[in-house]
Parts: C-alpha cells; structure tokens; sequence
C-alpha cells in the first residue's frame, strides 16, 4: 500500500513523547473525525512556536520574545534569582507557591559524561547577572538528584564568592507521604533538617 | 501572566486523546528541547491532513484522494465486501489477514437514540454497491457489540434480499485467553459455534 496521507500523519504523531503506533493511529483517527478544526489550529502554533520559540536573553527560559514576560515583568523583584533545571520548573513553582523573584533556567544540570558542561548551562551567563544586577539572593532549586546536588553545589560557590546569599529548597518527606515508605537518604536529610515547632 | 506561544502550545496539544494538562505540558517542552524539525514537519501534516483527508466516494474510509487506494486497486477481488465500522478496523485486518477484497466503512454503527441511523451510516451507498457492483460475498465485521450486532443483522438483511452470500467474523474465546476468565455470552457462542477438527 503506497504511503498515504493519514499513514504520514499516524507516523508524524509518533514525535510526541509516549507515543507509540497505537496511540498514534487513534490519536489520527480521532481528530480526523472529531477534532478536525482544533487539530488544524493545533498544527498551526505547533510550527510557530517550534520557529518562534526560543530562549530568553536574561533567563535561558522559552520565549517567543527576547526577554521572556517573567524577566521584564517589572513587579517581580529582580534581587531574587531562583535557579531551576528546566522550564517544568518554572510552570510548576509559578502554579504552587507564591515566589516574586526572578528565574534562572539551567535548560540541564552538570554531567560530564554526556558533554555538559558549565557552559552549557549558561553558567557565564548567570555569573554576569550576579555581576552586573544587584542578585541579593539565590534559591537553588535543581533536582535533587546527584547531578542536581553536583550542580547547585557548583552554583552556590559562585554565588558564595560573591557574597550572595544562598538557599536551596528543603528535602524531606513529601506531604502526604509516609515515613515508613521513605527511603533512607530523604529520611536522614529529613530528620537533620527538622524545623522548631512554635 | 499573558498568553504565551508556550502556553497556547499546551492548550492546544490537549485536543490530543488522553492528553491531560501534565502531558501537554510535556510534550510541548520535548518538542521544544529535542524535536522542534519533527514537530514543525508535524504541524504541517497535521493543518493538510485534517484540510485534504475526506472520505472515499466508494467505501467512505478516509483517503486524500476522491477514491482510495483500496478501492481502486485492481488487484484487490471486487467481488468481496468486508463491512467495518471504522477505519482503525480497515488497518487492523490488513495487518492481520490476508483478506484481497474491499472495505466499506460505516463510520459508526446504528444507534438511534444518538440520531445514527441507515442514512448516517451510508447503508443508502452500500445498497448502490449491492446492486451496481457484483458482489458475490460480504463479510460482516462490525464489533460484537449490541449496537454492531443490530447494525450487522440490518446489512444483513439488506445483503439477504439481493441473494448475497453473507459472512460474519467468529466469535469465540480470543487466542492466548483463558476459558475461566471469558464471560458467559463469549463462552456460550464459542461453545455452539464448535468447528470440527480433522
């Protein structure tokens, strides 16, 4: 059977991640009988933003603009920087807490092996913010995982020469998570960062 | 916070099936970090396919084409037609079988109470077929659900009255399953329709 449109399509979809031939063929078939004009609009901004869409100037985040909004949104403190590998990141503090500072966006962490260096991070990048805006505090919040913890690390240095204050983010038990089932490094960290109860 | 070209990204990927906001999420960011020609490719296919891909003037599955390739291979047997009711049923057969006729795709199957009836399914089309073409067999492989069933009788009725051979697919246990765990009804047709080993 010659290659047809749909079979082109079945096969486009599979760039998306987690999806397999199934899904794809479903997903196809799905919007072609139901979705016909979302999908049209879908395909639309799919090739915008993968032309449009870069990275920020200042804070390495994904922008159509050269500075993303968060940047030159003047009501956020720009002596506050936080410090997150990747744009996940930033969507997720944004939607759960209430932090007013600015972003910084690894787009990775430190991993050697695989050629990513501190260039690669943007890490001159960041050492010009602290040298060039008036940063007062940083809050590292990469994952903390051993590359996450590696690359904190090297940016807390940073940061330490320069008389930055340095935060991170505290580990510990999650909320709603249960002692019994935490493994042994989260229940250590967790019991020697315990805080005063008033 | 604005309406970024992200952000309409996300919202827009969840017209996928099964695409909840965490997965949108996800996928934009990986097209984004690792995929942006794919998913450019993507958008494109995507905005032609849901403009070019309508439905075959003979067997109404989809196809770019006013008749499509099934339909006008001559080396397929005219003569033979497998009624489905979607074009995923079309794909999957011919993955599996080695079945050289043609197809008619209902699109659906009778359900009056959604405003689905003959005219939805274009059984006015396939009586055409029935009495223009020369078909000699159709095989009846509508799911063997209660609506694909009443929809199966109907065609077969219709296939009846014009003395055409008239086949259904097998019910019966599916091969790798396990007669303890098949439902009644299952286990009752597999059971009269019992075919004789040589």
């Amino acid at each position: 059977m010659a290659e047809t449109l749909l079979q082109e399509l079945i096969e486009g979809l599979r760039v998306l991640p987690g999806v397999g031939p199934k899904s794809a063929q479903r997903m196809a078939l799905h919007l072609l009988q139901r979705e016909r004009e979302a999908a049209e609009r879908l395909g639309a901004v799919l090739q915008r933003a993968m032309v449009e869409v870069q990275h920020c100037d200042v804070c390495r985040n994904f922008t159509e603009h050269t500075v993303c909004e968060l940047c030159s949104d003047e009501a956020r403190d720009a002596s506050q920087l936080c410090v997150v590998e990747s744009p996940a990141d930033v969507l997720a503090l944004e939607r759960s807490t209430d932090y007013k500072g600015r972003y910084f966006v690894l787009m990775g962490h430190l991993s050697p092996l695989d050629g990513v260096g501190p260039a690669e991070l943007g890490l001159d990048r960041l050492a010009q913010l602290f040298d060039q805006q008036n940063i007062k505090e940083v809050t590292l919040a990469t994952n903390p995982t051993v590359e996450g913890s590696a690359t904190a690390n090297y940016i807390s240095d940073m940061a330490n020469k320069r008389e930055i204050r340095v935060l991170q983010i505290a580990r510990g038990i999650p909320v709603g998570g249960e002692l019994e089932f935490a493994d042994g490094s989260t229940l250590s960290v967790a019991f020697s960062d315990r805080t005063q109860v008033n």
